[in-house]
Formats: structure tokens, sequence, C-alpha cells
């Protein structure tokens, strides 16, 4: 795999790199910014003490440090990888160490309740420039991340107002040397766009699965055995991080609702098209939605294998 | 992969096999049939004069009938793989070419309205057998297909009330040599569980695909980029044939249209939980749904590569 990410750097693009939670983001950063010889130093810090001690195990980082504050001390950039919910903590806790012209940034799938909780805690001369890979797994935890995870993802970064122009191009350039593409957009709205590629996406998932576990007329085991009918493509979905997830919807509230809003029109116009038997207006939709996905895959976002690709290895045969 | 399906029979399950609509699920288990040599002489029709010069390109069958009643004549058992809406049309057209004690099975994902459609065709001594793979990929037609679809995937057989116990077995046979495992249940059963574990979710799936595709605020080409947060699953889903779907929602109303009730419901709740920032709420039903999807992993239902695999070959590189 990491033939993918090229070869090491010979000048570190980061002097001293410090990367607070270590879960399948902040592992998988360090793993490349570690192959990739991004950094001069990485130090790497996690609340927990059982994950603090898993990365000495894993040998992630050249000094893995008890506390953020510690983590922080001395850093030329730092990135929180917690989540959206603890942010503003992990600034408080790390405001009082940051040298002047550090760069803090973080990873959260919600920008604008970042800029919010965070920007207040720092220091005149700290830089923030909030970032969010669009990239991830089910998984969760130190050892859930790989290095290759960024590449050929795209990195929205958001820089508030007057951010300074240098900071930016630091933290673009961390992204790009990782595989990652970089968009530039605001805070605001990034939290629109998500709201309707994910965090909407993530919601509905959650409550298919929760419906389906809540029946009587259909057993689980019913559900749990038929589910290659489409249902389990949601179970994956709705078996992500669910601290992370529950941080996302009370932090993009706004967004989340507005576009959950438009799902429930669309929705109660398609469950109408169902109950008279309007089939024009349902094969009107099935033939429309056809393209996009199409467009996702010649756009490198997707494989174009059937079923994902989840019986590689069968070949077809006449 | 033929090898997973073992080694061909050396005598026949069927005599004469005829396959009527040579889509996904037609072509698969003409390609299951004719490596296993399940059937003495396999006939294969579709309505498609194209799709009918495909079959002899592709090989598939010993014989390829111009019309549904052509394949019919003498057929010990002929399965109707066409959209559901159009099973009782073709019931219709070979029911005077069937041969006495014949069976007649289909593969539709709705079972109630395709007994209610095809039953009334058929002559005395001519038994009706329903079946359900539930297996599939998001591509159709007759070069989609391939011989393992049905391997380690469930059957759903749906013998009508005093259903000829010898048809029934012969069907459930032949699911079992294409490597399939069987479960017999009645349609109306059949037709809550499907909707619930495939009908609804691929009901949101389209229509979230289609909300996306209308925002004014977020352009098409960001939904597409960004796709990678969750959204990219729902258009594997909504790629699906467009009247294959249209069918199951306009004959499987009732059973939808009561799941889609329930989850909406649900959604209700969860919108008031996002709105009232009720994380706990949240919190307790991302982590029920977890429990789900570790059980299909178990049953052998599903992959558990992170993110279905998308990215094999790749290592976990510290």
């Amino acid at each position: 795999m990491p033939d993918r990410l090229g070869p090491p750097r010979s000048e570190p693009l980061i002097g001293r790199l410090a990367i607070i939670g270590l879960g399948l983001i902040g592992s998988s950063i360090a793993r490349a910014v570690s192959h990739l010889k991004l950094a001069g130093t990485l130090v790497v810090s996690d609340a927990s003490p059982d994950v603090r001690r898993r990365l000495g195990e894993l040998g992630l980082g050249d000094v893995v440090a008890d506390t953020a504050a510690e983590a922080a001390a001395g850093a030329d950039m730092v990135i929180l990888c917690v989540p959206v919910g603890a942010c503003g903590t992990v600034a408080a806790e790390i405001a009082g160490a940051l040298k002047p012209g550090a760069i803090v940034s973080d990873v959260g799938s919600v920008k604008g309740a970042v800029v919010a909780a965070v920007a207040p805690h720092l220091p005149a001369g700290v830089h923030l420039v909030p970032a969010h890979p669009v990239a991830g797994t089910e998984h969760s935890g130190p050892d859930a991340g790989f290095a290759t995870l960024f590449h050929n993802r795209w990195s929205i970064v958001t820089p508030p107002d007057g951010a300074d122009p240098d900071a930016v191009a630091v933290t673009r350039g961390l992204w790009e040397a990782m595989g990652a593409m970089v968009e530039i957009m605001t805070p605001q709205h990034h939290d629109l766009v998500l709201a309707i590629t994910s965090h909407v996406p993530h919601l509905i998932a959650y409550n298919i699965v929760g419906t389906a576990a809540d029946l009587e007329t259909v057993t689980q085991s019913e559900v749990i055995k038929f589910s290659a009918g489409g249902f389990r493509d949601f179970t994956r979905i709705a078996a992500s991080d669910p601290t992370m997830w529950r941080d996302v919807f009370l932090t993009n509230k706004d967004a989340v609702l507005e576009m959950l809003g438009r799902f429930n029109e669309d929705l109660a116009a398609l469950q109408r098209a169902i109950r008279w038997g309007d089939g024009d207006a349902l094969f009107d939709l099935f033939t429309r939605t056809r393209a996009i996905r199409r467009s996702i895959i010649d756009l490198g976002q997707e494989t174009a294998a059937p079923d994902f690709g989840r019986r590689q290895g069968e070949s077809k045969d006449g």
C-alpha cells in the first residue's frame, strides 16, 4: 500500500506536529505522516489511557504525550481529531501551551460549530484553519486507521474570515501530501453540503435499522437473514461511531433539519405516488437517480464493480 | 468461480427447463443451471429481440425460443424472470402451451401479487410454486448475471395454499443446487419481510438521491464530489432497475406503506431529538444499531471488511 502514497519527503513539511485523538482519522493521519516523513517530530496524545498504551504498542508517533496540553506545547501545528463536541474543551486545555504562530486544525464533520467552539480559546497569533477529510470507514479506534485513507478523497478546508494565507497553505499542503484533493469553502457552506451528502444519509440509515429492530410482525432474525435485499448496506453506515455522530447532529442542527425537511417532503410525494399507483412518477425518479451514481464512479469516488465488489475474486462464467 | 458451485450433476434435476426473461436474475439462473447441468434441456426466451440475439452470442441456453409460449411448450418447469408487473401477461401467454404436471415458478420480489396475477391463468394440473432469491446487484441485463449470484444467499419459496408437495420439493432442490439456502413462508409474510429488508430501503435510497439532485443551495457537482461521506452507498441502491422497482412498489403497496409509516414515525422522533438537543436518545439508537450489523456479518450475509472491502488490496501499514 505505501507505494500509492509515494516516497518519503527529504524535508518535512512541518517541524513539530501534534495529533490529539487517535481514532480512525487521527491514527490514519499519524500513519500517513510517519510513512511520508511529513513532520520533523510527531507527537500523539489521547484522553484514554488504553489508547495511549496502544499507541506505544503500534509504534504510532515519535512521542506519546500524557495530556493534550503537553502534546501541544511547542508544536507548529496541532490537529484535533476528537468528536466535534469535544473540540472546545480540548482547545481550552491546550490554549496556554500553544506557541505564537502555531496552526490549530481539526478533522470534524461539522465546521461552523468547531469554529465557534475553538476560536474564542485561541491566543492572538495562533491560526485556526479547520479541515474535514471526507473519508472514513464504519470502524473506529487506533487500530482501524490506515495510511491511504485519504488517498484520492476530498479534504475540505474552511478558513474563517481573515485567516492567515500561509497557515491555510500549510494545511492544504499537508492534506495534499497525504494524497487528498483540497477544496476551500466557508464553514457555513460546508455544513450545508455535508448535511445532504453525509449527515442525513447517516440519520436515515440509523433510523431504518432502528425501525427494523423494533418490528413485531417481522422477527429480527428474518431482518438479518434476508438483509441482502438492500437493508445490509444501511447497516454499514449505521455501525459508525455513536459519539461522533451524536455530536454531528447536535452541532449541525440547522442544516440537518433543513435537509431533512426536504427529504421528508420528497418522501411524502413518493408515498402518495405509491398509494395512488402513479407508476410514471416512480419510474421517472428511479431513472434519474441512476445518472448520479454514474457521475460518482466517473469521478473516481466509487468502484464500478457490482455490489461494491463485495464478491471480488469471483469471475463471471457463461 | 465455478469451483464454489461444485461439480456438474451426473443426472439433471429437471428434464426441460424454460427461463423466460434473461436479465440479471434469469441469466444468472441460466449460467448456474448450465454449469451444473441441472436441466436436460435449457430453453431461454426474452421479449426483447436484442436480448435474444445476445443470448446466442453468450451461448446461454440450449435453445433460444422466439416467444414465451414456444419456450414453455413441453417444459417440466418454467421460471418467469420478468418484472413483477409482467408476470400475469406472460402467464396468460404460456397457459395454453403448458403440459400437465408442469411447475410454474418465478423470481419476483413481491409474492402476493404474483400469485394473484398468475394463478388464474394456469390450467388444472399445473403447479404454481413462486420463489424469490434474495440476491442481486445494481446491474441489469443478460451480461450482468453470474453463476454464483445465489451462493450462500436465501431463496424464499412461497407455495400457495394446497400446493403440490412434490412441486415444492423440486423448486427447493433447484435453488439448493445453485448454492442457495431455502426458507418456506406464505406469500403475505414474505411481502411484509421484504418491505422492511428491501423495498423501503430502496425507496428511501431513491428518495435521498432525488432530494440531493434537486437542491439549489448545494450544487450537483458538490454532491458528487463529497459523496464519500455516506451518500454514495445510497446511490448504488438507487441505480437498480427502474422497471423492476416501479412494479415492486405498485404491487406491494400495502406492506410498503405500513413499513414506511413506521419509518416516518421513528424519523419524526429522531428529528425531534435533534431539534431539542436530546443527545442521549441519539446515542442510544446509534449504539443499538451496531449490533444488527454484527449479526448480519456473523451470519455470513455480509463482509466484515471496512467500507465493504472497496479498497481491497490495501494493507494497513503502521
